[in-house]
Parts: structure tokens; C-alpha cells; sequence
């Protein structure tokens, strides 16, 4: 029984966060990485407990949660380096040019205030309480208040407890971080439409994402909200490709497909290929992966019954034909893997068959002809990823479909799968709507504390009064732009 | 007469402007650079037409207007040579790294698609047709619409001529840069929910932009929309510097406050002070400078109209009097320069008082304690500016205070008056709802090119399919984060 947090209880934590703002203000980018790291550590150093917990409300893998705890850790440890180097603060600075009364102009990136973090199921660590919204909405000098997710109230007690410890170690204002419960869409809409918050971040269905951005909209004053909502992935495979390693493609797109019960979002929903005999030579081998696949245990009763009924919904689509589904029975939540087709001109004329299904089902989208797979790319919505399955001529024989598929997407694959987000400054994890809300921005790498800055310019202000980014000592040794040029050193007047 | 652009010709226009973003797709940011140097030079050598036509549309004088010439050819000078810097790609290379099974990922910046600008009428040359919504957008690699502003068509054809002419010279497909006119919201309104819009600029009212704003966000593929809509910039003014310079500051508020009659954003529409002796002396300077001040043609009879409408309706709100007005009658679309006093507790409970008076009026809110001087802060919404006029002292006796007025803008002043926005990199031109749509950006300065980019992130591509900014051979030679370093050389593997 999740206890739902009463709106004067939120009402409290929210005003904690605004003033707890008005504190992380004033830190430098220096204080903050150093706060980061504390997190880290201690998140690293919690035992078993919290993997068992995980595990019993998630039904993920002990060694997956493992891996993703590792993760966590090291998101807020590359995000704190990141943050120190001053990158997010993009200092510039114009010096006064007396003689033409030009100003003395500088200025910097600020947190934008209190953030809604909405944690997501899929990842209870990563991507949740401590997970990279709320790491970077810190790092950007953002209080925050997390909405626990109600599948893994008991993992995110912990999280949220590890860092409100770091938080009274650090001598920070509590309001730093909180943490809020509850299953009501009501909660959720109170904390985005209420005045103080400034920012929201959100994983989860489009449904949920939308609803929020929408919300966001239309409050008094605007305000952004960060939305991914996941989408179908694409893999468009070439004919070069397909010809010299049909099996191995098929093999590799079954691992990615079912991989963590198909509950990414980054999963390759569809595949995309030309009719040929080597097309044929892929759906056999993935006909046999697909059958072989055991059945796992989804994250959660709502989403195990919505997969279900997506893929039979989808697979009995007008047009689509269910092509293989894994042999062995599923009880309780387990997803069992299904596979369809269908044509190109059915794909494109129904909207529908472009739904993300989430869980470990695949559509292969058989074109018989060059021009149908540039309408299938057309007809594509945005995405997080597109994967081209390509030798070198495929690539320079399609230049106009490749153009095309780039547009569509914020990470573009040379082959490879999709799954398997790095956390580095090049990963781009945001895509056109309705893959995300915002395709300006990424959730996933140290760019993700982007979205929760705000510009400031100072104008004629003098040193001492000027946050320590800005003075001309520069004693936070940060990179700033100064008279348009890139420089590291202090400021000789 | 202006004529209506119909829905076809738009229609074809947008189509134009999508095929030229596949062509500006694959330009480099020096070729980009290259671009807006012809611009700016063909701009540059307008002669003395432009200026005579822009005088007979807007009513601006003819120094004014030779001076917003200079200041648009500037910026697409300052535009080009940041652009090609490379610091709006913001290209990031993560290597691969065998041993752990590490991805190669590069990202950067491209164009986020075609883009509509409706240029202001009260910048003809700097904020409009060729401005700096123009100059960004290009900037960041996407073809331009302009909505010409109907107060100025003549100019605007003038500019619109002169930018397809430099598009024609550079082999650049017509679609770079496409005109269209009208005077209904229709066209406005089919412009922003067209579907292969992907971004819109906008300057001028707040009903104006917060249409634009919710008409983008109801489409089914939301896109940002950056209004900047104006706000009062106020000026608080503390203790010592009154009674050290009351008449100075008078004499300086006065000629902000009535500068191109009025027709600013930064105008600074309210003056807020603790009651005091000096607060008298600033009183009675303010008077006289307001009394000598000679009526001017306003921008148009809508703006005259406007203007004489809230004046009169501000100047005579319950708790509200007039002190003084430009004793010279005025004829025509002249506007009179008049201002107002009233009380902060007034000031707080009327909301009404904090809207915009496009034109030369100014509200000065006698407080009767610090508290309430704070009070007024916490009341303000968001603004492009805020002003303080202050010794050393002044901040240090009142630190919350200030900090509490640096959350409400996007420029924050020590001393000086705010009109006047410089074109350089440390210029924040955009402030918390309502002043502008989106707080995160700046309209004004090179930044204004962040707007109009989105990142994409290339998963293990062979370098020769990779855009020249992310090529092991830096042929751009742009500063690029490299594995968490910024590197400006190539890459030897």
C-alpha cells in the first residue's frame, strides 16, 4: 500500500525547495560536483539490500540491477565532472570598451528552480529516484522533488534516503531533495501545475508524457517539460548487408529485441527491408531465435496485461500476420516474444502499426521496392534511434533514404542494436516528438544538465558582487568565452 | 494595400524551404559563415532607399535608422564569425574503446528544420525581415520563412530582395529564404501549425505570442516557439545612490524611459524607491525632464492607439495619479510622455499595474519599507530586465532582496538604464514567462543560433559518411570535446 502524499505535504516540501534554491544558487559548480560524488559514493556503498529489494519489486536480474546500481554510480560521477569544468555554465564575458561605452557584460548558466523528477519503472536505479533526471537537475544547481514510481516504492525509499543523507552530511538545506508517493494522476498534475516548480522530467508512456506536457503548457506561466516516451526504433537493413550476413543480423536483432523482456526504450520494434531471398534467410533464423526465447517475468502486472494486449492487438492487425511467437508457456507476468509482418503499404497506411508496443515484439516491414522504404521513412513519427543495417555501398547507393532516416531520429546507428544507452557526452537519448517532448535536449550523458539551466547576464556589475564563474580571477579555473575567445586563465585588467 | 500570400503559394513556399533544409543539411558552419558575410554585405551596401522607405514606413528618424543598418549588418557579421567557430555544434566524440565494447559516438548540432519569423515593427532593419531571427536560423542551418510585419512591407521587400539575391549569388537553392505577407492571423496561425514548421521566432505583443505559443504547442507534433513579448524593466532604486545622485538618476530615467518614444522592450516602465526626501528630489527632476520631453510619431496608428488607450487606463486606476505629461500637445500618432505614481501596496493588489504601456510611460511605486520593496519584487513576473540603482552599500545592506530580483530576469543591471541591447555573446535578451516564451534562450547575440539546433548522435559510422564537424580530420578545425577534453586538432587513431 503506497501512502499518497497530501497536497499541504507536498505544499511544505515544495516551499523547502524553493528556498533550498535559493541556497543551491549560490554554490559553485565545484561545490556541486563535490555533493555528487558524496552521492555517489554512498550509493555505491549500499549493500545487497537494496539489489534484493529491487530485484522483489522489479523482477529484473539481480546481475542486470548490479550493472545498473554501477551505472548510477557512474552517471553521477560523470556528470560531476562535467558540472566542475564549468562546460554547463558557459561563461561569456565582454569586457567595457570605455571608448565606445560598451557595457561590461557577463554571464552564465543558472539552475531554472525546483524540478519534478518522475521516475521511471523500467530502470528503478538509473533512471528513477537517483537516477540521471535528478543527478543533472543538481548538477544544473536544481532542488528536487521526486514523485517515487509506485512499481518500486520500497527501492526508492532507499535511493531517496541515500541522498537526503548526503544532503545533511553536505550541510545542504534538506530541500535539496524530496520525495513524494503516491498512485494518483492527481499528485502528479498538482506538482507540475504548481507554481514554484519550474521544470519537470519524465520517463514513461506517451499517454503519461503528454498529459504532463500539456499541463505544463498551460499553467499561468509555461514551463518545459523533458518527456521520453520511447518509440519503435526502427532497423532498416540494406540489401549488401542482408546478402553477406542475413543470419548473423537475425541473431543479433533477436538478442536486442528480447533483451530485459523487450522493456527498453530503445527496443528495434520494427525492421525494414527489401523482399529478396536473403530477407527470407533472416526471418528463418529469427523465426528459430524468437521460439527459443524463455519467458521472463515483465516489471509489473500493468505492464505485462498492456503488452499483451498491444501485441495482439497489433499481431491481429488487418494485414499483419504473426510469424513466430517463444514456445514455452508464460505464466504469471512473463512476456513471451511474438513476431510479425507486414507490407509496406499496410504499414504506411495504418497508423497504428507504428505504435510502440512495449515488451519483446518485433514487425518486420517487407518493401518491395527502393521507394517504399523511403515512404516507410517518411512515414515514420520521431524516434530515439534509427539503425542502418549496411555495408559501405549500401550507404553510398541509398544517400536520399539515409538523408531521410536522419531526420527522423536523435541517434543514428551503423549497424549494430539499439539498446544499450551510453552514458557519455556524445550520446544524444531524445528524439523528434513523439519520442520525446523536447528533441533539443538528451536525458541520458552529462548534456542532460542542459535542460535545467537558465542563461543570466550581468551588465556593469561590480567583481566582488559577480558569481565566482564571472570574476575576472576566474577562481574556479573554468573555460569561459571572453571578447568572443575561448580562455581558461584569469582576467588581467 | 498589403497582399494576402495565399495557401497555396504558402504551401509551395514551405515545400521549397524543406528541400533547401536537405541542402543546408549538408553545408558546413564556414560555409555558412560565408553565406551571412555576403548577406551582410549586400545589406551594407543598400544606400540611402532602404533608409528613406524604412523612414516613411515607421516614423524612426533617419540617424535612428542608419544606426539599426549598421547594428543588422553587424550582426550577421558577429553571427557568421561565431557560427564558424563551431561553437553551436557543439561536436563531442567518444571513441570506441574495444576492450569494454565501447561505442564510437559523435555528436553535434544540425538545423532543427524550417523556420518562421515574424519580424517586429519596432526594429524594421534589426528585428525583422533580415534580423536576427533570420540571421540565427540560417545560422544554425535552417531555411526562413518571414511573415513580413505589415507596418513596414516596403522595407521588408527591400531586405527580402536583397537576402534572395545574396541566396541566388551562392548557388543556394531559392528555399533558403522565402517572403510572404498578409495582414490576418489566419496566415500567421496556417504558418505555425503547418507541419513541416519546426520552429518559430516571433517578436512583439503578448496576446501575439502567447497564440503563436499555444497554437504550436496544441499541433500534433509540438515545436518551440520563442516570443520574446516585452516587460516593464523595472528600476529599483536603493537609499544611498538616491540620495547621492537622485537628479542624476532622473535625468538618466527620463531619457530611457522616453528614448525612441518609448518603443522598446527594455523600456523601463517602473521605478520603484523607499519614500524619501531624495525620492522627492528624483520626483521633481523627473517632472521637469518629463514636461520638456517633444512628442514623436509613434511606429503606427495602431501603436499611437494603443499606447493612448493604456496610458489612460493606468494613469487613471484607483490609487493611481498622473504627475506629469510632455507639455507639448501632441498631433498626429505622437505620443506624449507621461508618468505615474502609486503605492506598492497598491502596485501588489492590482496586476493590472504590472502590464506593459508600450510607449513613454513610467510608474514610480513609492514604498514605505524595505519589506515592501521586497514585496514588490516577489509580485513582479518575469522580465527581460531589471535594474538596480545602487552604491556597494545599497547591496550589501539588501543581498536577499537583490537575489530575489535576479530570479525574476534575464539581464540584471548595476546602474545604467537597460535600453540599449548589445549584439554580443554575454547578452541575455530573454527573460521568465511572460517577458518571453522560453527563458532558456536568448534572442539577441550569437546565442540567439541555440535556438534553432537540435543534437543527433552517430553510433559507429565510418568517418567518410560523418559530417566534416565530426571527422577524425577536423577539416573545420573546430574546438570539439574529444573523449571529456576540449581538443581544437584531429583525431590520430
Amino acid at each position: 500500500m503506497i501512502e499518497e502524499t497530501s497536497k499541504e505535504a507536498i505544499d511544505l516540501q515544495i516551499q523547502k525547495a524553493a528556498e533550498a534554491f535559493q541556497f543551491l544558487k549560490k554554490t559553485t559548480v565545484k561545490e556541486r560536483a563535490v555533493f555528487m560524488n558524496a552521492v555517489a559514493d554512498k550509493i555505491e556503498a549500499l549493500g545487497e539490500e537494496l539489489l534484493a529489494v529491487a530485484h522483489e519489486e522489479t523482477s529484473l536480474p539481480l546481475a542486470r540491477l548490479s550493472g545498473e546500481k554501477s551505472r548510477t554510480v557512474g552517471q553521477w560521477r560523470i556528470y560531476a565532472k562535467a558540472v566542475s569544468t564549468g562546460i554547463y555554465t558557459e561563461a561569456r564575458i565582454d569586457l567595457a570598451q570605455p571608448d565606445t561605452l560598451k557595457s561590461d557584460l557577463r554571464k552564465f548558466n543558472t539552475g531554472i528552480g525546483p524540478v519534478v523528477v518522475f521516475g521511471a519503472s523500467n530502470f528503478p536505479l538509473a533512471f528513477s529516484t537517483a537516477g540521471g533526471d535528478t543527478a543533472s537537475a543538481v548538477g544544473a544547481g536544481c532542488p528536487v522533488i521526486v514523485k517515487a514510481h509506485p512499481a518500486h516504492p520500497k527501492t526508492s525509499k532507499i535511493m531517496a534516503d541515500t541522498i537526503a543523507a548526503a544532503v545533511q552530511e553536505s550541510g545542504w538545506p534538506a530541500g535539496v531533495f524530496n520525495h513524494i508517493t503516491g498512485t494518483s494522476h492527481e499528485t502528479g498534475t498538482y506538482l507540475v501545475t504548481h507554481k514554484d516548480i519550474k521544470a519537470v522530467a519524465f520517463t514513461g508512456s506517451f499517454q503519461g508524457g503528454k498529459a504532463l506536457f500539456d499541463q505544463a503548457n498551460q499553467r499561468e506561466e509555461p514551463i518545459p517539460v523533458f518527456a521520453e516516451m520511447g518509440s519503435i526504433n526502427p532497423v532498416f537493413a540494406f540489401q549488401h548487408a542482408l546478402e553477406s550476413r542475413a543470419e548473423a543480423l537475425a541473431k543479433e536483432y533477436a538478442v536486442s529485441l528480447t533483451l530485459g523482456v523487450g522493456q527498453f526504450c530503445t527496443n528495434p520494434g520494427v525492421f525494414v527491408a527489401l523482399k529478396s531471398e536473403s530477407l527470407n534467410r533472416f526471418i528463418t533464423t529469427l523465426k528459430n531465435e524468437i521460439h527459443a526465447v524463455k519467458p521472463v517475468n515483465m516489471l509489473h502486472q500493468g505492464i505485462f496485461e498492456n503488452f499483451e494486449k498491444c501485441k495482439i492487438m497489433t499481431g491481429s492487425y488487418p494485414g499483419v500476420s504473426i510469424i513466430a511467437e517463444a514456445d514455452t508457456e508464460a505464466a504469471e507476468w512473463q512476456g513471451r516474444a511474438m513476431v510479425a509482418e507486414t507490407t509496406a503499404g499496410n504499414f504506411i497506411e495504418n497508423i497504428a502499426l507504428s505504435e510502440e508496443v512495449f515488451g519483446p515484439f518485433g514487425m518486420i516491414v517487407q518493401c518491395d521496392t527502393a521507394e517504399e522504404m523511403m515512404q516507410v521513412a517518411k512515414s515514420l513519427k520521431g524516434q530515439l534511434t534509427v539503425t542502418v543495417a549496411a555495408l559501405y555501398e549500401d550507404i553510398h547507393e541509398n544517400m536520399d533514404l539515409i538523408s531521410q532516416l536522419k531526420d527522423k531520429c536523435g541517434r543514428f546507428l551503423f549497424n549494430g542494436m539499439p539498446t544499450g544507452v551510453e552514458v557519455v557526452y556524445a550520446m544524444q537519448h531524445g528524439g523528434s516528438f513523439p519520442s520525446t517532448t523536447d528533441v533539443r535536449f538528451t536525458s541520458v550523458g552529462p548534456d542532460a544538465v542542459k535542460r535545467f539551466v537558465r542563461p543570466v547576464s550581468f551588465q556593469n556589475w561590480p567583481d566582488e558582487f559577480l558569481p565566482d564563474e564571472l570574476k575576472n580571477s576566474n577562481p574556479l579555473q573554468i573555460t569561459r568565452i571572453v571578447d568572443g575567445e575561448l580562455i581558461s586563465g584569469p582576467i588581467k585588467l
